[in-house]
């Protein structure tokens, strides 16, 4: 078995694991995001970190009133003089705890005398030394170069940060629902490993996801890109219709994360042009009548809270990239070109 | 002449106007900047108005140290709680000022007691009305579908509050010779129209830009995709090589936007392993030798500072969108599928 596919597979213990484990160190930054009185979040990650940091972007803004930007990291290095950060939090992602310009933003953060924070699978790495809070992702040893255990981990960081921030207690016990949730979702694998048959020589696709799973559009066109050479292209549904909707046509298959929520209505519409053009649908969600707007649909065994959805609505686009690698007669492990760390000034 | 192609070529005379006309009220907008101690920016825009807010995410805080988030439009309007602003300037960009979401964010500012600022081609649209100061853009009616005038104009308007901020009378001066460099280079349209015939049949490509270029990188990708249906992908190269890169082989067109400046020299480094990846590079810079690593290469006739520079290097891919559509014998102004005004909720 590959390491991309064990790694997936080791999803909901690591979820289990740091949900566990991580508690009181999110309670503690929480507790600090409050007494320095943060104005503002600022998240430096590359690839797949930056994807969760998007999730952050979302989440910290609709349930804790907390606006985010994306770092620049290269406005660290290259450029003069970096941003002022003031009463920001400036919240680090890596996985390796590696990458220097997220380093550099970290340390620079600190020197200004801003909050930092670091979600690295490595505690001791120089990320992690550089912030006054740590949150350790729990995914052991990432060996697949395709990431998706620290993925879902560093949602889950955010998530417990997120839920302590807001002070309600409901919301910790909604997140205990996830390591369950994420386990009955990989049974969708059998259902999965039939699209990517018939997906087999697509070499170009949209993945659509909105709010909260915007950020897994991102990562799902990550995912087929590094994996499988696809030219998958990520984008909100509100976006797409303002000028990309033009580059459909029958030919073009269209991938959308559409789970109940508050969103729902918006991204039905925006599907509803798609089918129009003639591109075909396939829909991941667990809303029936949604489900129905697919040629393909892909319906999730199990319902969370939207704010949680991101957790396991990615299980299926992780699961499509590992068998259409597979049907491809290739090794998930060795896609071409591409290294463990890629090391970033 | 189609309305984009009239338009492409209106660009030099409207900046002339705006970075004449708008002065007096980017200089206002800076000191307001400055009295209320603004710390950071938020920009709300949606497809190339959100494009040339990326381009102020770079430059704000590269030269005037503020940081900027990019808004989540959705979040005011469907989500509970809008975030809080704190003492942010919240700048809404949009060509016709009437799309609801961005005239909502702006509302929700100013009732915050927020800064608030629009970039926008209708002094008299709601958003104009919602904000407490208005650039106006100066571009005349646009009538083509695919935007090109408004957004070299949104950047001026970004570049000249920038400038104003920066408190440094050479900058304006530099200012004053972007609508002559524009000029010059609209002269590249015969070798711009050799390259869409070679490109005639294409379907994918990659476009990379980085730093203050960025913002142009997905502004050419947009472009492709909306008039020409080109799967292009917008990439930093610091990004692209985690992960994206494995996706690169012969068939695959790379456009790179890669003027002299700060960032050259890592540009240059991903160009290398793109090249040894085999794809097909077009360079588009003011550099010698930067222009040698590709296999195709449009020289710009002229230099501006980098942090002018994006306001010349998109004509090249304004130019490539035209004449591909021409190529194809198909009509600019009439993408499939899309109208002049999109409304998002």
């Amino acid at each position: 078995m590959s390491y991309l596919e064990q790694e997936i597979y080791e999803q909901p213990e690591i979820l289990a694991r740091l949900l566990s484990e991580e508690v009181e160190n999110a309670a503690r930054l929480a507790a600090a995001i409050r007494e320095r009185g943060v104005q503002y979040v600022m998240v430096a990650g590359r690839g797949t970190s930056d994807n969760a940091g998007r999730y952050g972007k979302y989440l910290f803004a609709a349930m804790n009133r907390l606006p985010v930007a994306m770092a620049t990291p290269s406005l660290f290095s290259i450029y003069g003089l970096p941003p002022r950060f003031g009463d920001a939090l400036v919240l680090g992602i890596s996985q390796s705890g590696q990458s220097p310009d997220i380093v550099s933003v970290l340390a620079e953060a600190r020197r200004q005398g801003a909050l930092t924070a670091a979600f690295t699978n490595e505690p001791d790495s120089p990320l992690a030394v550089a912030a006054d809070h740590v949150l350790a992702l729990h995914a052991g040893a990432e060996r697949s170069v395709a990431a998706t255990k620290t993925y879902t981990a560093q949602l889950a960081a955010v998530a417990l940060v997120n839920a302590l921030l807001s002070d309600d207690p409901a919301l910790l016990a909604e997140l205990q629902r996830v390591p369950e949730a994420a386990r009955r979702t990989l049974e969708l694998a059998p259902q999965v490993q039939r699209i990517a048959e018939r997906y087999r020589f697509i070499d170009r696709c949209v993945v659509l996801g909105r709010g909260f799973n915007y950020a897994n559009a991102y990562e799902v066109a990550l995912k087929l890109k590094e994996t499988n050479y696809i030219a998958a292209e990520p984008y909100s549904p509100a976006d797409f219709i303002h000028g990309p909707l033009a580059m459909l046509d029958e030919s073009y298959p269209v991938i959308v994360i559409a789970p109940a929520g508050a969103l729902l209505d918006e991204v039905r519409s925006a599907l509803a042009l798609i089918r129009e053009r003639g591109a075909e649908l396939l829909v991941i969600s667990d809303d029936a009548e949604t489900l129905t707007q697919g040629r393909l649909a892909l319906p999730l065994p199990v319902s969370l809270p939207e704010w949680l959805s991101p957790l396991i609505t990615v299980i299926p686009g992780q699961l499509l990239a590992l068998h259409l690698v597979l049907e491809r007669g290739q090794d998930p492990d060795r896609p071409r070109g591409l290294h463990k760390v890629t090391l970033t000034r």
